[in-house]
């Protein structure tokens, strides 16, 4: 007995976007493709999809819809906009945002999909353009349960490890949370080895004698060794990091929640961004802490 | 054929120190040891030890000395004072500095050791009470190649993880880098175990989800875990942590060396230990963390 698959509409075609539709298409799901720019949807035209002229059409001819967007204001377009999803929501549609936005957003989402008696995750991803490729994303789910089993068939196609977190707006939490330490950790590794080779020591020796003790971590293990190489080409963009530190400071402090050290990434990364390196790997924040005590790691 | 044990000098008979001291001798290292206060030289005469009155005699009586003390002022003491290790230097001794100290007091015993034809190292480990007992400390040394061959017998029986980082100094450089890294990443995870709780998502679930993706860490396993279950008691002391940090920022500051973040998380622990709260354990900066949100991890 085979099942009928969904239709899916899929928004938002860009480095991430594509190569998740791609892999949906694939895997023998109907989609329907709308995106700003439209050669990116004759693109994928090309591999089967059907094209919309915007996201109401989407949303009119599918059961799903997914959403792939850079940021919390081009969701609110998509999803609230003249020409936007909510205009033609019906109550079988499972709205799906796998952007990485403000919990608010995602709760301001379901909650007008809940009213119209339709149901929505919020699903943001890790694992960068390569993950969404590979289908090996880990995938971060808020929403309820039977809305979290209706989608993960949908999620086994684009990930691997795939959690679900709690109640609607907890993926993007996770997210959050899981951006945090990410940066907070990079800085750590850039202030340690910039120290140790300002020092005389050589960076390469002290990031192996940390890997080995309490000091370990993947972005030790990872970025330092990025620093070591001198290799800052993206990977994930200093802008894009920046932006969700900045949806982690909201959140926080909308929770009245202190975190100072974010606070400060954050505005390192502004600095970074405002003198010309957003497009550089987040790692580049090492760079910038040999730069100012003058030296090079690699 | 059966080689002669050099007899060994022991300062500093403290939670580190004596379990080190007392696997030396275990190990038939013949071991005349000194302590600020008698009694606890007392206990190791014991199980075999002599006992000197003051750290001149030690090195009199000893051909490697080792020094296991609490601050970089101790150090200085111990050696440099009127009843000091340099007051009987010769050229056969070899001095083994393991306490925590600046990467400066290294360098002047390593001169002061040269000028008189001796030998050292500076030898600062990591591993805590636990691991000096198992004899499964990490041990970062600094110091010219043939001290440490004649010191590595040694430090086989109190360590696992013997690395050579480099000339003197090299060890405590490499030590206080752990320490940036260990302190920065605590607060990071702090940071966001404490948003993700105010914000309604699990932060156990939080944790695993991390530890599964970019953002694990070594630190994230055991001190998330620890914050999870409200477990402060040390493990490693916050004012023991907060002292390692001040020398991380005085050899920054030496080096022109840039570290924000660090400073700002020695602000936070010179707070805590204002507070009273410097005999808990260093996770404890995420308890705090979590009382200014008013809320309990646990």
């Amino acid at each position: 007995m085979t099942e009928v698959k969904p239709r899916i509409g899929f928004i938002g075609l860009g480095i991430m976007g594509r190569p998740m539709a791609e892999n949906l298409l694939r895997a023998g799901y109907p989609l329907v493709a709308y995106n700003r720019s439209s050669d990116k949807v004759a693109a994928l035209v090309e591999e089967g999809a059907q094209a919309a002229e915007n996201p109401a059409q989407v949303a009119e001819r599918s059961d799903v819809v997914i959403t792939m967007l850079p940021d919390t204001p081009d969701v609110g377009e998509v999803y609230f906009g003249s020409q936007g999803i909510m205009t033609r929501i019906r109550p079988d549609h499972l709205l799906i945002d796998m952007s990485t936005v403000s919990p608010a957003m995602a709760r301001r989402i379901f909650a007008n999909a809940e009213a119209h008696g339709a149901e929505s995750l919020d699903a943001p991803v890790s694992g960068g353009d390569v993950g969404a490729k590979a289908g090996t994303l880990s995938i971060m789910v808020g929403g309820s349960q039977p809305a979290f089993a209706r989608a993960e068939p949908i999620f086994q196609v684009l990930g691997k490890s795939i959690l679900h977190m709690g109640a609607s707006g907890a993926g993007q939490v996770t997210k959050a949370c899981n951006q945090i330490v990410v940066a907070l950790t990079i800085e750590a590794v850039g202030e340690a080895l910039v120290l140790a080779q300002r020092s005389g020591v050589d960076p390469a020796k002290v990031r192996e004698a940390l890997l080995g003790g309490f000091a370990q971590s993947r972005v030790l293990e990872v970025h330092g060794q990025r620093a070591l190489e001198g290799r800052f080409e993206p990977g994930f963009r200093i802008r894009l990091h920046r932006k969700d530190l900045h949806i982690a400071l909201d959140t926080a402090q909308s929770q009245g929640v202190s975190t100072p050290v974010t606070a400060l990434v954050h505005d390192m990364m502004n600095s970074l961004v405002a003198h010309g390196y957003g497009d550089e790997d987040h790692s580049y924040l090492i760079a910038e802490l040999a730069g100012r005590a003058n030296i090079e790691l690699s």
